[in-house]
């Protein structure tokens, strides 16, 4: 695929960890490189040469084919100085690999995952947070220096969400302005961004002026969004339309601490999910996921999925359904407590921006005319963001190849 | 997420599966109900009412809140006729399910997942499928009865790539146009639909005119791209740059029929990617995948993940990577020979379509100007497509509880 540069880096300071600071003793024995304790196969140490003709300087793609270099490949010399070890092969190559690099090559699988996948501890939240919900302005956000960017997205990864304030609502356009300041919108069969007005002539529940239950959005694709942004343009001729927010993480620990039982039994089962309102349509995700999904390396919380209207099979046997209905109830009412649910009035200026892997949303019925904008961002695309504005482009491309 | 109507639907005749025209005998003793031998909890059958007040009727999305109802539930009386069984529950509300319906939902996991996923056996192939290539015309493709691109799914479905032929090559639309026939194009941060000329700006290396080995595109997303086009508009003032495909299906199951043991250390060691090649991006998936996924239900082969290039790390302690070394080695061994490889010199009109989840892709090297269009479509979005193409929107729809 073809890649066409474009400039919209995020300048932060970068920020090293702290394991990375660590000096780390190399050695090398009996013709294997070591460091703290642990031995790097040579195969791994030649596949992931960091050298310019090994490794693309501003892809950071692999230029070698490791393959096509002999499995039994040795060190024919080695010599350490302060920053790390040169290393000469028994095909002639030569390698210099930094301390820092084979440092962060052999931590834990959670010291590894912190950077790749943007890892922060979640600050879990009930009701409680009505009283002082993350917020960033507008203006800060669309300012160049990124500084508002920064607190946005850090906001989303703390906290599962964030408040725009000052958001000009005229037009739906600087709504759009302030997403695409992440990543592009993504587009699904339903259109990519939009500006309607709720009324009676839909194909979806979420088109309606009905009441809302606490739900994740697209639990029918493979990759369910990661972002959704709503924007209360206008609201008249009625009343009615909170919107209610819910840290599905709170509430998986919640559960987990009160139903070790029932919460394993939505970590472990599959579930399906369809969108086929459309005409010529039945979109249903490549496998059935858990309503409850950890990363397999660290065991961290990763995603939520809970969408009852738009729920398909369940992965059992028929006749063994009960038991995930059970636990299902378990976790419903665990959403439904009055000390999780943050209920909020929007209003326009004000933009709602959340992670629709972790924050569940519904809202109450209303009554009267209400106009509406919001749009998807990939998930793989804010982490992205996030991630680079966080640890910085040297950090993160630098810890490729141990992440 | 609202949801705006689309006249898109492919028209051809509900063809359904056998097991689906088995009389089946439904029971009801003791308060449960039973088809085949097995018993449904009730509140799965609660939970699954079809009636309009229960089910969405365009939608097919669920109406009620399962746990807003008694987990307990109960059958107050019940009456079968021909076709199915009547139930009136403990809280008044009456169900009618048809005996197809029941007896689908007590289908084995591979008879349940055959729609939802639209499977079919794949004809695995190697070079000899030069001979006789999946072909569609793109007249057939674009007119509007559907057959042709009812052929042109239903080659990819089972070859996992199809030729389209005679597609107008002046511009770059009527391809765009082809593409938008199954769905909307799927935009990455590199862009949407493309139609570059091969130079030397590149910031990823299939941007230049050096030889790629097979390999599957966009290793480094959550939901790797489900199908890839190209189409060579010219090619002037040189030669060279030949399409390389290769049946990955057909790779791992000669993989495993040699050599078990790394057909398992392939299936079950995860690795991750990256792409890094634009200023503030570094896209990593949200979790690691292995090489070869399957699906958890049915064991079938649902991806191969293969690119060497955009590979970042291996999810094993760095000591132990040795092993998937050795095993990917052997994994290359197969892709690279000469029987599995399928060489073709694209040329104007001839439009390639491939299963990015399945088929590998590569090309030689090449000299002078290659002028190229192309563009991505997402998994589940094609995937629906062919499936409601293949069983039809009752068939489908139908079988949404089951599956």
């Amino acid at each position: 695929m073809l890649s066409l540069a474009r400039r919209s880096t995020i300048r932060k300071p970068s920020r090293s960890l702290q394991s990375s600071d660590v000096d780390t003793v190399i050695t090398v024995e009996d013709n294997v490189v070591k460091a703290r304790g642990v031995e790097f196969p040579n195969i791994w140490l030649r596949d992931n040469c960091q050298c310019s003709s090994c490794v693309h300087d501003a892809t950071r793609q692999r230029l070698i084919d490791i393959f096509e270099i002999p499995q039994d490949i040795s060190i024919r010399s080695s010599e350490a100085d302060a920053g790390g070890i040169n290393i000469e092969w028994s095909d002639g190559h030569k390698s210099y690999y930094k301390n820092k690099f084979l440092h962060n090559a052999t931590g834990t699988f959670r010291e590894r995952a912190i950077v790749r996948q943007g890892l922060r501890s979640p600050s879990l939240w009930g009701s409680e947070i009505k009283d002082n919900p993350p917020t960033v302005s507008y203006e800060d956000v669309i300012h160049e220096d990124s500084h508002g960017l920064y607190t946005l997205l850090s906001n989303i990864r703390t906290h599962g969400f964030t408040f725009i304030d000052s958001v000009p609502h005229t037009t739906s356009t600087p709504t759009e302005s302030l997403l695409t300041r992440i990543s592009f919108i993504r587009p699904t069969h339903y259109g990519a961004f939009y500006d309607f007005t709720a009324d009676l002539s839909s194909k979806d529940m979420a088109y309606t002026s009905v009441s809302l239950p606490a739900h994740t959005d697209t639990t029918y694709f493979s990759d369910p969004a990661g972002l959704q942004a709503f924007h209360l343009l206008s609201h008249t001729h009625g009343t009615g339309g909170a919107s209610l927010l819910v840290d599905g993480f709170k509430a998986a620990r919640d559960l987990y601490d009160e139903d070790p039982d029932a919460y394993r039994i939505l970590s472990t089962v599959n579930v399906h999910a369809h969108a086929s309102g459309n005409d010529g349509i039945s979109i249903q995700p490549y496998r059935g996921f858990p309503v409850l999904s950890h990363d397999a390396a660290t065991g961290f919380r990763v995603q939520v999925r809970w969408n009852t209207a738009d729920r398909a099979a369940i992965e059992l046997p028929v006749s063994e359904t009960g038991a995930w209905y059970s636990a299902a109830r378990k976790f419903d009412a665990v959403l439904k407590r009055q000390q999780n649910e943050y209920w909020e009035q929007l209003t326009p200026g004000r933009v709602l921006l959340f992670d629709n892997w972790r924050v569940l949303h519904g809202r109450s019925a209303f009554t009267g005319k209400r106009r509406i904008c919001g749009a998807y961002v990939n998930r793989d695309d804010w982490v992205s963001r996030w991630k680079m504005a966080r640890w910085g482009q040297e950090e993160v491309l630098g810890r490729l190849a141990a992440g």
